[in-house]
Order: structure tokens, then sequence, then C-alpha cells
């Protein structure tokens, strides 16, 4: 127990007060796989650790599917879990053990304490949120984007199977227009097909280099 | 201009010798309406405040519309123009200035200086992110469920409609099979509804109240 506790991240940077506050109140506990850490209906738990197995953070998408945002492997720390210590953090998600899994609790009113009275705490805590923000991004983004990656390959795959050529002539521009986009949308989703090998772009060419690839994008 | 540099947030947590280096590398820019300060393609402004004017932050959909994130008033500063700093903040957005709009810059290069030798000014930055992430998130998780707003409206006129009464009777659950979501989903934008008085939610029973709201709600 002590022994994870000194891994805390931010371990160091307590005053000797701190760390018995720490050491009074942390405690282990285990979830079962399939097991809900955190989520809409639960309380605060708290800023944790993972020792061993792993959580998987998620939201909830309009047809009620499980969209995942993040994984947290043994070793990460869980700020999320502390939204109601960070005043700032406001944001819904769930966390369920994807395995048994095993974390370090420190509780939410002792973690805030943490962070009221020691800058380097709150300044991790704020990093770390940050952090995950822009992982959750990244994701959400891939979502609003999702539609106009199929649009995409399946406007070329079209164009492909009338034509009979890989090569396709059309500007950026003239693409956005079909598709109903706007043209940095299309360069942008371009390039990204470019970066997996799919198509070639050149300019007002785009030559298919993988028609299987830009079908398994329609389908999914 | 010293009056200006003087409101900072973090400016009474400065060293003398880090008041210095702001005084002597800020400076005032003033922007057109229109124009954008921060975008894909431009360089890393560094953190700037609103002195006059305002500020929007945008990011595109995927059919090329602007999606508003959030909008920076006078006194306001932003930290998203200083992600080339902020290691953890990679996140693409834009920034316009929504009208003539004067801001205060603290270079990229010497805010970067700052959060390396200030813990508090580092504290400042990653709570800034994570305020304006929580607000993303917000706009972001309304995105998503939008369409799914507007599918639950819509039932709810159809069978109005249909059956000439105002009192639907269905359960959550199977208001969610009928809209292809989930329960959850369908309960929390039930109670959404609920909050702006457009139905009324009963175990078993759902009362219409304003039936010219969920209609703007279908032709969104």
């Amino acid at each position: 127990m002590m022994e994870n506790i000194c891994q805390l991240p931010y371990w160091q940077d307590l005053t000797d007060e701190e760390k018995h506050l720490v050491r009074d109140n942390a405690y282990i506990r285990h979830f079962e796989q399939g097991e809900i850490l955190y989520g809409k209906c639960s309380f605060c738990l708290g800023m944790f650790r993972v020792l061993c197995g792993q959580v998987r953070a998620y939201i909830l998408s309009s047809e009620g599917r499980e969209i995942t945002l993040f994984h947290l492997p043994v070793g990460d720390n869980c700020i999320l879990s502390a939204s109601c210590v960070l005043s700032q953090l406001s944001f819904e998600s769930h966390l369920m053990a994807e395995q048994p899994t095993d974390v370090l609790v420190v509780p939410a009113e002792i973690f805030g304490r943490l962070c009221d009275s020691n800058v380097l705490v709150r300044c991790f805590s704020y990093e770390l949120a940050t952090k995950r923000f822009s992982t959750v991004m990244f994701v959400m983004q891939q979502i609003l984007f999702y539609r106009m990656d199929k649009r995409i390959a399946s406007f070329l795959i079209q164009k492909m199977q009338i034509t009979g050529k890989t090569e396709i002539f059309i500007t950026q521009e003239e693409l956005a227009k079909q598709v109903n986009s706007a043209r940095e949308v299309v360069a942008r989703i371009l390039k990204k097909f470019a970066a997996e090998e799919l198509v070639n772009n050149k300019r007002g060419i785009i030559t298919i280099l993988q028609p299987d690839g830009l079908l398994r994008i329609c389908e999914k």
C-alpha cells in the first residue's frame, strides 16, 4: 500500500502534513470486470491510480452506443473521477473496469484539500485534465467528421466504377460541392486518406491506390 | 499599455525579473472585424487578453459550417492561441475578431518561459484550458445529441397528430426502441424537454404541453 502511495505523481511535492493526510485516507479498491467506477449517478470517487487491470472512459452516443474516449492502463491517473474537486471540470462521462481492476483512491475530499493547499497538486490536476480533454476532443472531432469521410470515400468509389479508371479528375473545390462540404474539410480528409496510402492527391487529380480501403470506409 | 499589463491575471504572481520580461515583450495588436487571430495555418500567437471588441472561437463542421464554441468578451484571456506552449493542448480551432478588436499579446516564446519558471502561471494556464475544454465539450455533446432531440420531438408530434391527444402512453424504454436509441438517452432528452416546459413526464405517460415548441425543434 505505502509503496503504491509513494508512486503518486505529486507525492514528492507534498509537505509532511499533506503526506500524512494521504497516508491516512487513501485506500485500495477492487472493481470486477464490467463494474462502473464512475458515472452519472455515482458519487464523486476522487482521484485514482490504476494498480492492476485497466479502466475505460466512454460517453453514450445519441443512439445509446458507448463511444470509447480513452483507456487508463496500469500506472495511469484519473482526474475525471474527481470532477467535483475541480470546479472547471464539468463533463459527463463513464468509467468502467475493462478487467478485474485495483485502484488506489485518494478520496475527493482529501484530494480537494491537497488542491487547495498545494499549487503543484493543483497544477498537476489541471494539466492532466487538459491532456485528457485533448484526447477526448480528438475523438469527438473524429465522430463529427466521420460521416464526411464516408461520403467522400463512396463518391470516389462511384466515380471509379463509372469511369473504370482509378484517376479521378476533380479539384477539391468541385469535390466539396459534390459532397456538400467545404474545401477545407475535403482537403483535410483527402490528406488523411493520403497518409493512409488510400489515395494520392495532385492538383486536380485524385488517384485511388487502394479501392478496398475506401470500400471499408464506406461500409463502416 | 502598462495599465493593461497589470491586469493580467497572473501579474501579481510574477517575480520582478518575470515582470520585466513581460513588460519588454508584450504588445497590443489590432484586428479588424472578421480577421483571423488564430487558425490552422497561422503561427502560434501566444496568450492574449481582450482589451476591446470580442473574439469568437469556432471549429468547422463536416459540412464546412462554422460551429461556435465560445466567445471571449473584454477582459477574457485566451489560451488556445498559445497551444504551442502547452504540450497537452492539441486542438484545432479558429479564433476570429467579431468586432474591431484590440488584444494584449504575451508572445508564445515569452509565455512559454513564464510557464516553465513559474508554477502559478502554469497552473493558471492549465486551469483556463480545462475551463475552455469543459465549455467546448458541452457544445460538442449538444451537437452529437442534436439529431436525437429532433427525432424524439417529431415522434411525439406524430403520435399527437395520429391520436389527436396530447397525452402519449409510452414508457421511456418503448420510446427508445421506436427512435433507435437507449433508455438513458431518451430519459435525458425528455428531462430537458420537461425543463423547457415542452412536455410533462410521468411513468408511462408523456404529456405535450407546447406542441409549437416541439415543432420548432423538428424544424431546426
